[in-house]
Order: C-alpha cells, then structure tokens, then sequence
C-alpha cells in the first residue's frame, strides 16, 4: 500500500507539475542558451539606440545585426510613440515660456521625414533601417505622398501655429520634390506652414549639418528669431545658427550625417 | 479507499499547484490594475530617460515621483553598466582613429562625479537623486574619499593614457576638496592625469557650462587639442572651447545646468 501511495504521488507531482508550472521546466541546453543571448541582444541594443539617440555613437551605417528585431519591436511598438509623445511635451512647455512678438519673427525650424511625416510604412518593406538605402524605392515611396503624420508632431506643431510661431520646414529632400512633398504635408494635415526649405541646386553634395545651418543662417539673417528646432537626426540640430532649444525625435533606423 | 485517494489528490494538487505555480494565481482586481499602472510608468519613465539623457528635458529638478523605483532599478541593474560601457566603447573607437602628436598637446577631459567616479552608494542612501540635494551629506562623502571607479571608464582613462592623450579631469568640486578628490582618484585606480581642474574662488556661483567652457578655453589657449570630453551632464559637454567629440555618459539621477 505504500508503495502504491509513493507511485500514485509521483505519477500525480509530474503530471500536475508539467501542466501547471511550464516555466519550471528546464528547457534544453541550446535553447536556455539562445534566449540568454536574446536578453543579452536587447541589454545591448538598448544600450546602442541610447547612444545613437544621444550622438555618441557618431556616424553609424547600418543597425547591428543582432538588433534589426529590436528595432522593429521598438518602432512598431509601445516605445518609440511614447518618446515622440515625451519630446513633443518638452518642445511644448519650452514652446511656452516663448514671448512672441508682434512682428511675426518667432520661429520653429522643423526637418519633416521621421520628424513631421511617417515614413514607418517604407522602412517595415526594407528592414527598418537594416537594407542599404535604395533611392529609386525611397523615391517612389515620396511620390506616393502618403506617409502619414507623426500623432505628436502634428499636436506640436498645431499648438506652434496657434502660439503665433512661424513655421519652417527644413528638409533634405530635393527641390524636385517640392509638389509631392506638400501634397503629402497636406494629406497628413499640416498646414500653413511659413516656408518650405529644399535642396536646391548649389545645396548638392552638402552634408546635411552644413546645408541646414546654411539654410537657418539665412533665416536668421532675416531677422528670424529661432527659438525651437525639432528633428530625428543630429545633423538637423547641430551646426551653426541654432536654435535657443534643440529636440531630438527618436530614430534608431538610419543616420544622416 | 477511493475517498482516502481523493482526498490524497486534493491535498497534493493544493500543496503543489501553489509550491511550484505562484505565477498563475490570479491576482486580486486592485493589484492587477497597480501592475498595469507599473508598466504604464515604466514605459513614461523610460521616455523620461531617454528625454533627459538627450537633453530635451532641458533643466530638471527632480526624478518624477512615478519614476523612483524606476532609476533605482536601472541604476542597480544592468542597464547602467551595459549604457556606460556602450558610451566607453565608442569613446575608444573614436580615440583610436585621433593621431598623437609628439607635442604633447593631444588632451582628453573628463568631469568626475558619475563620469570616472560612481556616487551610487551615496544616492542609494538619498532615494537615487529623489530627495532635495543636502550639500552637508554631500561634502561628508567627498571626504570619505572611497566613491569606487566606474568600470568601463577606468578601462578607457588607462586606454587613453597608453595611446598617448594628456588626461585633464574638470569638476565642478570645489578647490577645497582638491585633496580628498585626489585621494579618491587614487583610490578608485586612476593615476597619472595631467591636471585636475577644481573650482576656485573666481568661479563661484557660475553655471557649470560656463566655468566649464571657461576652463576648456584656458586649454586651448595653452596649445592643447581638446580631441574628447567625457561627461554625464550635457553642461560638461556644451558651451564654447568644445571637445571634437563629446562622449554623454548615462545619469537619470540629477542633473546640472
């Protein structure tokens, strides 16, 4: 009787264990193993995207291997809208200390791709950032004129307008694209902006940083005052002719130097 | 018999379901809602960092009080270690493409608190940065001179001084803690810097990036190339007389304007 008991006890704690307590189950050797480095993947990617967000990674070409899922979990997930929410309120409460004059010179510089405009649609068919940039695709992508608005940029730049600032719109892209550019700036709802800012013919060959703090200097020049300037890359806010206040948008998918 | 093995089977589902399957219980409505509210947090909490750590938040006085367990957990975890050891690696890529001059003048600066030296055990026993800075507890653990290195800038400080870089560390301690920060430097492993830069009579009650672009431009009067700068305020790091590369350093504990 005894031993029917022992037997009748095992049988029970093996059956009730495994179906009750999966996560106690030791996974095998290999597996256990590739989901440490998983974890370790994400404590450096983490890591990684901190240093691109915060320039100490410099020029970067490409997303480490290891983290092209990372990123994907990070631009399609929870996380990147809540830091474009969390920069956006920055922006907003500097926006609000502004005293703005009655000559129409307070302004707000904004870079438009993964700064005003979502280009999330393109970058999920190439890898998030993990292919070599293909012009002829990205150039399609922008005639298409449908990439949607970034939620929090079109808030801020709403409460911008309404603030009385004078919106700039400072982007890389080329002066040949300027018809689709505002087509797709008016699909996603922004309006009224000031000035639309490409590279036109003698701005080729610049490096980014360059031909946007030539293009503030000339604002400047103007008699602008610029008080705030939002984009996703380093080269829209360094330079020279800043902004009194510089937001960086999150982007750990490619670099502009 | 058949009831005594029911009852052997009741007894020993209860006994096991609840040693080895603590995770499925169900929890009551009112913790499962403050566990929402924890991911919730965690998700703003990590916009904040990352806000701050880019230096969108501009000036701030204090962690938010939704985030303390937050910047304890990632301070004491291993985030902390991996973001700075990220931030050291990158540091030594960009030194090693600098060429050393024979002139000597090749420096490299470094503040101090949080950059080369951990406070943590300090802020572990004032809430991580939450509570209102006490300068008496403060200046009591300066001249316990025993704040341990940070690992990863260790290793980068002894790199630096074997490629050949003169080593200036600038803090914002005062020129009466010379000694007893001397003596911690020792402590903690660093050795042969070239000088260390305190605050003295005639930069009280400057802003830090002030006093700090001040003594970075009395370097470059000397002759020095100031190639990098290592620190965890973005006040170590902007002003005038600016290093080629800044290198941000983790810390969502305070910050310095």
């Amino acid at each position: 009787m005894a031993f029917r008991h022992l037997f009748f006890f095992v049988l029970l704690s093996v059956f009730i264990s495994t179906t009750f307590s999966q996560s106690l189950i030791r996974l095998p050797t290999s597996l256990r193993k590739s989901h440490v480095e998983a974890h370790d993947d994400d404590l450096y990617c983490d890591s990684w995207r901190l240093s691109v967000e915060t320039n100490n990674a410099g020029a970067w070409t490409s997303i480490p291997s290891q983290c092209r899922l990372f990123v994907q979990d990070y631009m399609t997930g929870k996380r990147y809208a809540s830091d474009s929410d969390v920069v956006a309120n920055y922006s907003l409460n500097f926006a609000s200390t502004v005293e703005i004059a009655a000559d129409g010179k307070d302004a707000w510089v904004f870079d438009i791709d993964e700064t005003l405009l979502s280009n999330l649609r393109y970058y999920e068919l190439h890898g998030f950032g993990s292919e070599t940039f293909d012009e002829k695709s990205w150039d399609e992508w922008v005639e298409l004129a449908e990439a949607p608005a970034l939620a929090a940029s079109l808030n801020l730049y709403d409460q911008l307008k309404k603030m009385g600032f004078k919106i700039f719109l400072l982007t890389g892209r080329n002066e040949n694209q300027r018809n689709v550019t505002a087509k797709n700036l008016l699909f996603a709802g922004f309006t009224n902006w000031e000035r639309l800012i490409l590279r036109g013919p003698s701005d080729q060959g610049k490096l980014a940083i360059i031909y946007k703090s030539e293009k503030r200097s000339e604002l400047v020049n103007e008699g602008y005052r610029i008080h705030g300037s939002s984009g996703d890359q380093w080269s829209d806010l360094l330079g020279f002719a800043l902004a009194q206040r510089s937001f960086k948008l999150p982007n750990p998918m490619y670099f502009i130097g």
